[in-house]
């Protein structure tokens, strides 16, 4: 884990070559993916898709279909990225956010479009989270993905097969059902997280042992990161369906509405599983404390028992000479026996009245 | 509960049956129950009811009565709860959380009714809940409810009798007849809740065991399902009393202003549930800390009274011959008890007076 | 205490017969004291009081003077408080909270008076209040007290002899009187509650046993039923004082900010007490750790004392034959008994030197 | 300290002889110091002051010069108090609040006037404070002290002086200076708490002993009045500097803006001694742990490397006659020697390698 | 660390020779660096700059340029601080606060300019910040800063070489270059900081010992520091994006915004290394319980194994004559140590059994 967010870290961090370098100066990471670009334009009656390698090609789909959805994937070709940014105007600031995939989910608004951040999860073991980055212009909706956008196919299939409202809408419902994608790929990781913490639950009741701390600290670091991404995306859905955004009108907004109800959920959930957790190194702590108190029951009884019938038969070993009671008799022996049997019992009574030691009864009315 | 847990969470993520599908895909839930559709259709002088099999039959009774309800328990049947959308106009979105029957507690405004989601606790040993989603429009109020909504028969009946305001009063006075209804359910839940802690606040004082810990456990997790019911609940009623909500006239306000105060109050109770919850495991973990200072306490006190009396018996054990003091003697067997009588006495003596140990009086001076 | 709590609880809850039964339907409490009406009604110039038995002649007072006070203490009598309701067109929902005696403190507005609910502290041993409702309108006030409201004799005391503000002034001012009075029920108990927490502070410093727990958990729970009814006070208190509030006018503002001023100055002093009473357990706990340590520390000194000693015995005790050293020496014994003194000095210099044990300076050094 | 707490209590609930009695009922404490007059009356140009016997004779400075500062110190003398009421026209509950020496910081508006509550700390050993009641009128500013006000004198110094922009200003720079001062108290008191913290911080980590609980517990009580007090504090000036206050024009509340930014940084640190006190009870607690854990290893290395000795004794110690191996050797003796020292040198081995004991070498790796 | 705190308060606190010295009385720390003024003219199309040791040349400037940066480092001459407030007409208490250099980040908008402080921190092994402030004209910016403002060498280096934006702006975007320099510098020490966060980590989950303890401490001291200084400074940054600040235009609005997100960014991590230095201190005390139980494990077994083994010698070697069975047997001597070996197998196995000793394979599950 240690691992994922030192990785995580040192990309945020190295956003800039230098520090004082002018904002903006656009730097790409050298083991980004390339850059794929697909663009699928369509109306109400007719769509089209095509790869595009020029990204100056793009300008051709804008000038004939209503709404064009530039699909980028891949952020490691600066030359595209940039291109891009001129052809539709975008703000440098903006541009390098998208290049930077570390962002929080965020609503950025600018003159001609709104910059939209959202993060997808991966549903891989540990928490780790793609950025999404998109831009809703008037007739238009861009997308980057950090690597290949899997997520979206559905969407594109949907609009290829014209089924859903998303043919006769504008941009703002495509952005809406990106978005909304992204969303979804929350629910089976915080479904497994949940699974997790639940397998963690029944094992501490069960048999709570030393490797219970690492495997609690680990599962709430997950927890932490998990809350990290989704409540920016919280506060962003928020903004989204609150305030007004550019080219988003009232039908759209009881979609986004729908969004912000999904992370309000998934944060509640994640909240609870916070509660849980917090509860789960108190019960191990107290079993710990449970332990040691039997280990010392143990211990106590043991040497109640025993030493006093050590000092008994150190009381026999003495070496004297003459009428000692006891010392001379055939029977002493079995004596000294018979009165050690005598002490342990009597102690073993005295315990079990105390409630330290008994019978399967009196342990379990004990504990 | 773990059981409770999981299942409660697999209902709300299997919402749609492939992450990327068109928001708005109705998917019944193939375990729920029968839809049964119970209309009744009342004005302040008469009113009528029937059970409907036809969802389109619905209609003929919007036209004729001032108040229609359309009373929908079991949400198994996707058919007949599709037409009555249509019938009603309400959005798709809307019929997806009435389906997906674990959403929060909300109000939702769209342009020709509000919807309402509020959840009715039940009275069953654990604590589950069910949702019960209301919409209101101008002339009908529609309830959806998982199974059979008994809490709303005396509703009912008030109408079938013309008491109370029910008659005479539009559409939102019946909703606010439901919402009351279900606030109702949490009281004797939460009363019953109250009679649980209590009970073990007074065996945690009494007899502290290591069992404690997951009864603690237990009812902090309960206290936790309950809070995530009430709280959204409370919201949801504040918005219905301070915002302006369709279809809700200032006269009616004062009444929902009322559901808010009873979960404020019920709110209020669970608080200090929790606060006392805290306070349990606190009073268990250093009763345990006593336990193991009592066993501790033991233990010295034993190896300090016999250690030496051990240390005596052997020091006359050792074999030397000729004139060691009391050797010889007749009496030094006897002076050598008397030794070790005399050590004793002295510890005990000393640990009395240090408090650690001694009769009736100074232990309950101690503790 | 769990007494206290339980019958707490239970009133909260039986407010309705039934679950489901229509709101604002009077259920009278059949162990509530008998309703007494007293009218104190008065003008600048002149004041009348009378008991009154029959509520039909208020309407006698409401109408020849200017401001009538009616002064209802017992709320077991619902046919009176009905009526009183119908005189004054107080609302059902109202007149249920009036009865439910279990009401947080609250400001409520209706059309034509507004619906004030403080709570009044009991002086008493444990911590109990009674719920005080009062209407203000435009030329009356009404107080429902649970049951003899002595608290308000200094204020109708006033009235007759015509001293302060009161006789020169109107409902508004009466109304603050009777709060006023209310919250000056608050300063003895918090007074005492902060003896008994000094008190408790300063034997858990002393001499911390097991008992403290008990003693710091009861002391919490009081707290925590003091903030419970002076919080909701505060905040009606704001209400009163910022919130445009029907027939208080500027003037009287002044004197109702008085009255959130006292509210805030209790509980912040409440706050305090709180963070005291959190600190106390966290120091009881840290004497329970540094009592086993002391324990401890006695056992381990005595062990390490005697073990070496009693080998040392056991080791001239072992049966051997022939020319072993200082077995056949006279001496040898007091060699042996030497060799044990020297052993106990050093290990009692070195424990000394660690500052385990050691006189009296060391001692202190340690601690 | 608990003497500390118990008379700033008293004070604040003994304000009025009988709950009940009408409000604005003024009563001075008895032991209140005698009241002293002091008016100082300036303009740009010129400045008079004098010590004022008769409050009336105050009138008259008021009629001549534009600013006039009455300087009241020493709450004991009732009729002056209420004469300088009747002259400036002050409102009985504010002069209530003048006499209550145990308010909270606060503004308050009145129609002629805003009056003003500071507290100024002490510079003694404990944390003790003065309230200091300021109003400001359109041409004066009336300043309460408790005692002798010396704090105020360079503010004085400054107005005989003609330095600085008093002279120059209306009353509100003056009620400005006055605030100032008392918040210059504020930082060699918080400066010393500072030292006595970091002492203690030292010590803890140095030598944690049973004494450190009582110290950070009082510590942290010192710390909570002194946050009782500023915080209220920082609030007043929060209102001073945003709401709109009679009499201050915006030149003026550049300067407000200053005494709110000196009581952020106050309650910033204060805020950082919080954090840090609440660690020290982590260090303290985490060092006690490591303490009982350190004596339980010397114990049972004790026991481990004695307990098999004492066997070895014990068994040669039998009584058996014949040809035990070894008994009969001349060399048993030193046979059995060796064997003892061999275990115990095994067992020491074992333990230095589990990294219990060691040379200092493993000791330092280990901790 | 104990001394940075000391260094950073005193300067706090030594602002003012005197309490109640004249408010705005300038005193300079004497152990400031000297101060060196540097200005940088420029427009769109040219630039001048000149090293000044007169202040009032600053004036020639200011009459021929477009844009003027002074650039003020060092803050020991009074003389040119105070020039420079005449000729740009800045406020005594913004003064005030540019030579008290341990201002909190804030921004205060006066009449004619806009004063930003903000807060540079040292890449240094400590956490130690210079302030830096800013004043915001409308043809100038005046930025002072503590020492030799190496940071701003890239903005300066930028207006050389007329890249990026600088020249072709206004003031506005020079103080968003200062500002946006500055937090850059953050980034380096926060990932430093999380560097050894992890480190510490690491090491308490392999091997946690006593000295973690002051390291957890220490670390989280760190971190308050870093905190007490991004907190202020990110909440200045939202008052920059959000409020209307002089001179500053919508266009330059989006560049604070993107200095806002970054600092929302920072304060992120650093809440998130809060938890995980939080869940330290817990995973360090269940380490230490579960370190006690063990060592509590080893003396337990052992006790339980040789203390009846003890016993067993001791009854051999008690001094009977005659004929004791086993006594006088030649295999007496081999029944007893066989005895002894069964006891001692049968108690290894019992404790097994229970988990608490045992081979690889139980020792495995049971941790």
């Amino acid at each position: 884990m240690a691992r994922k967010r030192r990785k995580h870290r040192e990309q945020v961090f190295s956003r800039r070559s230098l520090p004082g370098s002018a904002p903006g100066t656009l730097i790409v990471d050298p083991e980004a993916p390339r850059t794929k670009i697909h663009v699928i334009a369509y109306g109400a009656e007719n769509m089209a898709e095509s790869d595009v390698t020029d990204a100056a090609s793009v300008r051709g789909f804008l000038e004939s279909w209503p709404v064009v959805w530039v699909r980028v994937s891949g952020l490691g070709d600066l030359a595209a990225i940039t291109q891009l940014g001129e052809i539709f105007g975008l703000h440098r600031l903006a541009l390098e956010d998208v290049i930077n995939v570390h962002q929080r989910s965020k609503v950025e608004q600018y003159r001609d479009y709104s910059y939209i951040v959202v993060r997808a999860v991966n549903d891989a073991d540990g928490i780790s989270s793609e950025q999404v980055s998109i831009f809703l212009g008037k007739s238009y909706v861009i997308s980057f993905h950090e690597s290949d956008p899997g997520c979206f196919d559905p969407v594109a299939q949907r609009i290829r097969e014209g089924k859903g409202l998303l043919r006769g809408s504008g941009p703002s419902h495509l952005a809406y059902s990106l978005i909304d994608a992204c969303i979804d790929r929350f629910f089976p990781v915080v479904e497994r997280y949940g699974d997790q913490l639940e397998t963690l639950e029944d094992a501490i009741i069960a048999q709570p042992g030393a490797s219970m701390v690492d495997r609690i600290h680990e599962t709430k670091g997950r927890l932490m990161t998990l809350r990290r991404i989704s409540w920016p995306m919280r506060d962003a859905m928020m903004v989204l369906y609150r305030d007004p955004i550019l080219w988003v009108n009232d039908e759209e907004r009881i979609y986004l509405r729908d969004c912000y109800d999904h992370m309000v959920q998934i944060n509640d959930l994640l909240e609870s599983y916070r509660d849980i957790s917090a509860g789960l190194m108190e019960v191990y702590l107290s079993s710990l404390g449970n332990r040691t108190n039997e280990i010392m029951k143990v211990l106590t009884i043991l040497s109640a028992v025993f030493i006093p019938l050590t000092l008994i038969s150190g009381v026999y070993g003495m070496n004297f000479e003459g009428a000692v009671p006891a010392f001379d008799w055939r029977g002493g022996f079995f004596f000294a026996l018979g009165l050690m049997v005598a002490v342990a019992v009597a102690m073993l009574l005295y315990f079990r009245r105390k409630g330290w030691w008994g019978g399967e009864g009196a342990s379990k009315g004990n504990r």
